[in-house]
């Protein structure tokens, strides 16, 4: 058996404070542009059999019982208890947390509180421009107030990002420079003059603008790759990380290290990156979770082309605690099996099998995230 | 062992009904742009492997035996009596035909008799469009009598297709939504006056309003992907069924229900879209006899994205019964060996295999396409 | 066991005849924009670890050693003794070497005589015309010789190349057909006039007159594909073999014979050209010595679209010995493993699967390149 330490995990949302019934329960399980089709549930889907393989005996259930059953005993546990045992029985000893997502969500502190760990912040630019721009009553103002809050977020958090649903590959894959600053200021008036209050950002020039920001600060900077990235879009058609590609060369050698989330069912695409350029790391939770009974498969993919020490687990956790423990449990053992498996082989040794297994469990995100120079 | 019920075939087409010497059978075995390569043969393929260890043993040989063996005993017995027993040792209960494909082929009521077992036929949308132009003097007419066939055909018929080679993934691709109604008189007079008898059609607008006038009906769309869409024609660059995002998300709503065939190497991303977008559905079959001894891995790679209601099995089987015959045979074998493989690993429960196993062998085709209320 | 004869390595580059340090060497190991990121190492990658599985023996180490006493004993016996141990202990017969690459490097003769076996000149378009300008005054007497040196090459060595890094898979993607004489004759002069000695031809035209004059010669032409197609530069947009579908039906027909080298990771595209097109033929070895334990799984994929005949190996090897040992003792264990497998499970007969060991590990690359003509 590899040992692997306590996880960090390096991308999660928040979960969900109130009782969730069948149907809404269901509805977070995937994310699609839709219900379900008619004589079809979200159940029957990898993420919904690993659900139910891993989250019922953390519940006291048997695995694989019906989702009823689940649901019926995660309500009488409640939503508080039954956070508690799943965060805490996934073996995550820190999260970062992206907090620009909307709803009741926990942020971080309540999330390490819950989970026993520790938890840091990921901070979301469109949504910081956007509070900005509540405040600011001119073009100057908002610009000098942004950068302010640009500067100021990255003291507090650990990386920046932006929305998936942002549409930002298109963005850059069209125009990877930053843009001038005339360019701004003409964008930024636009915006401010035409939007409602908490109007999201879609401005490519201000898009651009943003994630140059954040590229300046010298902080991480988590892009969104793979299928699910535009959703509730779903812009399949920009899902390639290939998009990216100019815009990752045009930040090589600024100090600025670059993480690609997600990236299935593009992960070799994201790893061949992440070998090719010495700031671009990539993302191993995302599609591990979703995958469920799949999950060696996927990970044995991405371990392919990418440097050990650029690969970093994440969960993908959004709303339910149950997706958060779900990627935590399906990488550890699929982990396990596929670097096991090697050393069986007698292609590895048994001590890189756990040396790779600690980097990529934890180390590597300590080291680009400087999680120990932090709270 | 995971039972799997007797198999709906949601994609065939019709087999020869003349006797075929080792090179003219050879040249059905694989889609290419020419003969093969000087010092190749299309029997050292999967496929070709595939047919030597599934059909001799079908017709009283042992398998993998030699080509030259194979097709002197599949004389020996007839063209009528060898269809036969491939076509009946392949445990399919129900064919869905592409009757829009030329040649000497049977016909969804002879392959039924043939096969012991049920056929409905799928209209192709291009073909329906020709034999309306045959009988139509002008362009009013027309299109006129296109509404009546494609009202007509939907009575009849389970599903819509389009030719393959149409190359309607790039038309789509640049213009997904329904063209106006002056476009489309015009588009027609065009083709009218240009074609000859019997003519394809290739117009843009034309292709589109047929899709959109299926797309009307209600009845299931099938649309082809994958590098093998194109041929002859072979445009690999249209195979990424990304291309069609945007006519599914125009599609999406209406009540029609999409679904993609075929879709190899991009099977996951045609996975993905079946995922997002609750009217689209998935096809599990036509890279599995094509794959041969790397079936099972292909339809693992299948089932890690599409949800499991939204997947159904097709043979892809064309000319020769034998491609028929071994669609549905690594199928079963492949979908036993990776179900029954994750029950193994604790992953899945037994009966929720069992299940999974049903639904995409039979019960989501029977849904989808509504057999049960059909003939 | 399935044995394996001796094999042909249809691409890989010469060996470095000067000795190396740790930090020098593990530079050459992977093919990256820069240096390792802070806190890793190219060793900890899957090259670096098959490096580590399969070399320390051939110098009398144990597997797996730490990477510092492999250096240590590789400067003991000396570069050419080493090159020698790590040559002839990888079981290749033939190689195929690209001569354009810079660098102090070991040519054709010279390493048939290290590793004991045949090779043969794979000669690069793009050096054969800098070569020529070198020595040419005009434009009409540069084209004349550069006619003449083609022409002249093609006795002599059996294949052409194009740089990895000249950018041709985009160009061709744009212009497929030849060029007329007349922009052939603009493009050259504006070069002559514009290049330093040693230039690097990047015109589009010229490189288009490049790769049709080399398919008129009626030799083999090595065509780039994949993510380290265009390294140092790294294009991955240019990755996908898609790119030359319409070049590959523009040469269809005319004799010539393309090899599309590389592939990862769009390997399984590049495969299924191969099977649609009768003159395409697709690499085996480039993704498995950098996928190290993951070959089995890659070479898996390969096998499953393209014909057997169309499939060739090469170690993709350059400047390291340990690059061309580790890609053909690597390739070579994982053929075992999947065809060995295939066997076991009763897909494939033995026969077949020593027979198909036969062709890719050199057959197809004899008939291929008529190499029992050659030397």
């Amino acid at each position: 058996m590899i040992e692997t330490p306590p996880l960090v995990d390096q991308y999660c949302q928040g979960v969900l404070r109130t009782e969730l019934g069948l149907g809404t329960f269901e509805a977070q399980l995937v994310r699609s542009a839709g219900a379900p089709a008619a004589g079809t549930t979200f159940f029957d889907t990898q993420t919904g059999f690993a659900v139910r393989r891993w989250c019922p005996p953390l519940l006291g259930l048997e695995p694989h019982c019906a989702p009823a059953r689940y649901l019926a005993r995660r309500r009488e546990l409640g939503v508080v208890e039954s956070g508690r045992r799943l965060l805490r029985g996934s073996g995550v000893a820190a999260y970062l947390v992206d907090t620009g997502v909307p709803g009741d969500l926990t942020g971080p502190k309540e999330l390490a509180l819950t989970a026993d760990a520790d938890a840091f912040e990921v901070v979301r630019l469109e949504l910081l421009a956007e509070q900005v721009a509540d405040t600011s009553g001119t073009v100057p103002a908002f610009l000098a107030n942004l950068a302010e809050a640009v500067h100021h977020a990255a003291a507090a958090a650990v990386a920046f990002t932006c929305g998936a649903d942002a549409g930002y590959p298109a963005v850059l894959g069209q125009a990877p420079e930053p843009p001038g600053p005339g360019e701004v200021r003409g964008a930024a008036g636009r915006w401010l003059a035409r939007r409602a209050k908490g109007g999201a950002v879609r401005d490519p020039v201000l898009l651009r603008h943003l994630l140059w920001s954040a590229v300046a600060t010298g902080l991480p900077l988590q892009l969104h790759t793979g299928a699910g990235a535009g959703d509730p879009g779903q812009r399949p058609q920009e899902a390639d990380p290939a998009l990216l590609t100019e815009f990752v060369r045009a930040t090589a050698g600024l100090g600025t290290r670059l993480v690609l989330l997600g990236g299935y069912p593009y992960h070799r695409h994201a790893a061949q990156l992440a070998a090719a350029f010495p700031h671009v790391h990539a993302d191993l939770g995302a599609a591990l979770g979703q995958s469920g009974a799949r999950a060696a498969g996927v990970l044995a993919e991405v371990l392919e082309a990418a440097p050990f020490g650029k690969l970093l687990f994440s969960s993908g956790g959004r709303r339910l605690p149950e997706l958060h423990a779900v990627g935590a449990l399906v990488f550890r053992e699929a982990l396990g099996r596929v670097l096991g498996g090697w050393v069986g082989d007698g292609a590895w040794s048994w001590r890189d099998a756990e040396r790779v297994a600690a980097m990529v469990a934890a180390g590597n995100a300590r080291r680009v995230y400087r999680l120990d120079e932090r709270g």
